[in-house]
């Protein structure tokens, strides 16, 4: 009986199973240029905070900003649905896990009011910071409206997955390229993680896009229905992507890795798959300026019929300006991140993020494990 | 020396290593049809309940057929050896660990009576739903009959290992091509998990397979023979005789994965490998209804000279109706299943469960690990 | 600057790394042949009982092969080199953990008596069974005349690593061709792994090889020499050369699949891979006949200078022929391990172990974890 | 739409993932030369202590190099900065975990004093040992001259990376060619892991290179900048550059494998890869000479801004000696690691390292958990 073909599968590859192979010179950390621009904004550190609320509120945008990055305020979250986000952020942080996705689900069943939007974003502007916010897909033709006329600078759409198409009885999609004509702000679109989906979206006239479907540290995506693509390889297929659509038409869109980032070797391996930014989420919330008071949980985790996502404790470790630039005594990659991508960069020839996207990648995913199995074999009779 | 030609192994998958990608479309859940047929019946929801005692007896059934999904009744299991399998049932969750196999080595030595055999179909067709039931090869020459005469719709004809050709010296084997003439109602047989034996299986004239030796929870065959091949590849494998057979004869055969389904996420893959309908033992033992109490075990547990299975607690979670649909305040995935799959194909461009049988996976081991490491590191000195 | 060529290494498999295919025929366990001949002996059952203290001493060798195997006892052990081993045996038992290295190694610095050697086998031969013992390379010139005149069926000349060719300064090595002509009684010889090694051994003259290096429950070679081969592809490696061989010479060298066993489902793989029987150590340690008493170690473990084995404690937890036979209640293989093999060898279409070499065989890593993910998956939040 | 060609990455391995394969003629331990020559001196092991404080004082390397070994001092350490190190390193080892690397930072942030660098040196000497100092590229200039004066033998120049251009704007790097000309002592640079970079640093005319970015029991390199390549592929790769060079020049430069050696099994595997000697920390640290007094911590652990190890526990175990040459009752491979080497050329058919080189190996990572899975399956119900 002759054999059948199967579909083929590909290998895909998160960030433990990689490492970056250190190049034939070396250049001084601070020699290196980690610069992002998007649209006519220049971050002068790539790094993005996610649009949750145990991480984002106007004073931690405001402050991420001075240090230059750049938050992305959740415009669908507790600040705008609750005149003193503050208390219920509380709330949260005091329920036990057993209880506290039927808390969420309550908290986020309330309406977001339209005034909070504006308010919210006109806090952020008079304090002279870039304000950048986020909308999924469908609230975007209500809301996005608001934040431009409270200021808004960069817009960001965002839902687990979002394409250029969308089929729905109930509503009419959300159409990218009229989006893009209306808003006349540099326009941010995700989360996705295939090489066509991006090409695609690329191709609706955005400025950059959100890597990665299923990886964040407070996010349950791939229990709950299966899908997802490991970050390197999610961002691999993002790059080509962006390096196809460059060559057909003469743009170059920025790709952002989004979730899964934990310490500073994932956010260099995440540069060196071809990202030219980060957004992260679970090492910002530690940051003593963290909304979230030592907690974080994902977006997802309160939709009323399937939540996805889980409330993790990260604690409170250090002020944020040491998260990332340090001097710090964490030896466990979580604390000076900058400083982390700078020494990464010279260790692997990279003076620039493109130089960086070029640097060589092992799969190695023993390296982890072989620092640790010394304790353990002393154990052993 | 020249280096000898070792026998070429294939590598098999199983669902945690691999994971969906979405794709370029997103469709809404509610566009989404995963209506199931098996003969003249169509079932709304792809769902089978596996033919075990933990999990089935007539009011479960009936109740499962209310809710758009089918049981399989187990015709060799408690509710045909006792009037008053409750009471047995209470004492198999009253036992201790370690007595627990013993006790059911004992129980299942009970002999079957024929009149309860007719008592527990007739209930189920009284109450109008569709009967299911399940019967060993050895025993569906008696009991299938008594079945039949008694109402029974669909015939589950199911051991480990069912192949098309039996050889022993004690008795002459079940012949399904004569078997399928016999009964006139739909046949399922299983299980399998290879091409060519599901190809042989459908070549007898059957309507559906179940797919799976060795994934279940409660199973713990390959410890003890060492057999067994993991479900996405088992799937495949199977799916790929199902159009073999199509093309040479023209019928549609129904794969049905069975075992080794834990969460939404699983379901998801299953369908995608190439699965019409899924049987699911584990999730459905947390039910209200389920008659286990919050156990569970494998009806090889049972087995005289060589138990196979394992009792595992899985504790009573939610109603049959929250498992099923939610909604839910679970995160992990065992909740709302219907939801899980329709949110599932609706990201991956599926409006129906053959567009989803054409889905892209990658092979994705690390997929899990990721969102859980974050803790292990924050307790890294 | 050109990509080095680097050596190319081969992947090896253990056996939780593959799993069997059920086959497309199903044949009953009864029907099953599993005879295994070594000379003019034909054993019924195709098991050997490793040459190690705690599991063989003259009364276990006697009711092993009562039972249909072989135990082979161990020329250089406790039996040797004490009157009353009993008594040695308890006090290992007694031992902590800690300290019971140190007390290996002084009790087997005891001297071997020749007169042992002979009242050993004698009480073997006397009970009617047949009398396999094991030597080492060194000692065979001196042990094995004097085991041959009282009576010795069977020589096992084996050492963790033993080759057709050795190289020393300070005494002769054995040459295997002038020993298999001085002895008139089969002789296996072992260990070894690789293909070019056994068939070197097989021109010797032997009868059978012991095939492991390294896989032992009670053995650390791999953590202080780094040496081993895992046993699907050792068996393999020395299958193919039994195959080359037989070709070349028209003998048959049994190929005897020795350490790592420890359920029903690695035995039915060593068979799948190669293996004419099985050399099993732990499984059978747990037996009430068992001289370990519980206990089980290696006997490389009382190396003066570089041991390398460790002592762990198995239990006692049936008689030999409930261990071999069954019926059992344990789920988890470790009991009726002939069961197993012929339940394996009829779910995968084998009449006899030469039809049990071909059975097809999958990579399957991930096939233990899937059944145990359950309850893993129930704790998490 | 045409799928996009992504960067290939290569698999790299490390120690846990590959295993020896017996060689077909066995050699008697004592037949095995494992000598080591750098520039004129020749060592009788080829053995090196790592370049630590926990392990490397002047009566360490005094004592070691008695052995047969070669110890490193590290000149940028406690005992160039302290006239009494003894007190610091009862300091470090009395000191919580939490608290550990803010006080390493502390002590090493006290300046070098260069009379003590004249003193440490004078001591070994004094003694007639061979007296080998590491340096880090940055104070080469000031402290390797001092060094050289007080009668230095070898000089290590040694950082987490270290290439042949480096590219700063703070200072004028390390010109190699030069130093090489100046010193007129044997020359050994570190660390790299890829074939271009030992390439391009042998050119230069050095002696030996250090093979090792991240593998160290006492380093977190890989969480903190994701850079290393696992220690089998590592030392493939240089010892690809080792054989390029000899074939270009004529000179043959010293491969040493530096880091995440813990037993006697990674050691045998290390020269299997290509090692011509080792540099060992952990192992080390264990002897009852060790300065660190059963703790070790890695060099890059004090890092003010961006601290890149982790002090761990070592406990002390034995003798120096004893860690050497045995004899001991450890059967973990932590003793005896001469022995060990001697055992695995025997066993692998190698006389000498360079036959070592030729050893073959397998990937196999499972072979670790064979044995040890015997007591989990023994839990399992």
């Amino acid at each position: 009986m002759p054999r059948p073909r199967l579909r083929q599968m590909e290998r895909a590859y998160g960030f433990d199973e990689v490492a970056l192979v250190p190049g034939d010179v070396t250049i001084n950390p601070d020699q290196t240029n980690i610069e992002f621009a998007v649209g006519n904004h220049t971050l002068s550190i790539p790094i993005l905070a996610s649009a949750m609320d145990a991480i984002v509120d106007p004073a931690f945008a405001i402050r991420l900003n001075m240090l230059g990055g750049l938050a992305v305020l959740n415009l669908e979250g507790v600040q705008t649905r609750y005149e003193d986000p503050g208390e219920i952020l509380d709330q949260i942080a005091r329920t036990a896990e057993k209880k506290v996705t039927a808390l969420l689900q309550k908290i986020y069943s309330e309406p977001i009011k339209e005034k909070l939007v504006s308010q919210r974003v006109g806090a952020i502007k008079e304090a002279g910071a870039i304000c950048a916010v986020s909308v999924t897909p469908a609230s975007t033709k209500r809301l996005a409206p608001i934040a431009k006329d409270a200021g808004m600078d960069i817009l960001v759409v965002q839902s687990t997955v979002t394409t250029a198409r969308h089929i729905s009885k109930s509503y009419r999609g959300l159409i990218l390229p009229e989006l893009c004509q209306q808003m006349s702000v540099p326009l941010i679109v995700g989360n996705c993680c295939s090489y066509s989906a991006a090409l695609e979206l690329m191709r609706t006239g955005i400025d950059g896009i959100l890597v990665g479907v299923g990886p964040g540290a407070a996010c349950t995506t791939r229990e709950v229905i299966g899908v997802g693509v490991p970050q390197i390889t999610a961002t691999l297929n993002c790059a080509a992507a962006r390096e196809a659509y460059l060559k057909e038409s003469g743009k170059y869109v920025s790709v952002i890795t989004d979730g899964g980032i934990r310490t500073g070797g994932d956010l260099c391996k995440a540069f060196a798959a071809g990202a030219d930014a980060v957004m992260i989420g679970s090492p910002l919330a530690q940051a003593t300026e963290a909304p979230g008071k030592g907690y974080h949980w994902g977006m997802s985790h309160s939709h009323p019929a399937l939540p996805r996502g889980t409330r993790i404790k990260v604690g409170t470790t250090a002020p944020l300006e040491r998260i990332l630039f340090g001097p710090t005594s964490a030896t466990n990659g979580t604390q000076n991140l900058v400083g982390a991508l700078r020494t990464g960069m010279g260790v692997c020839s990279a003076r620039t993020i493109k130089e960086m996207h070029k640097v060589k990648m092992v799969i190695a995913p023993s390296i982890r494990t072989e620092g640790k199995y010394f304790q353990a074999i002393q154990n052993a009779p």
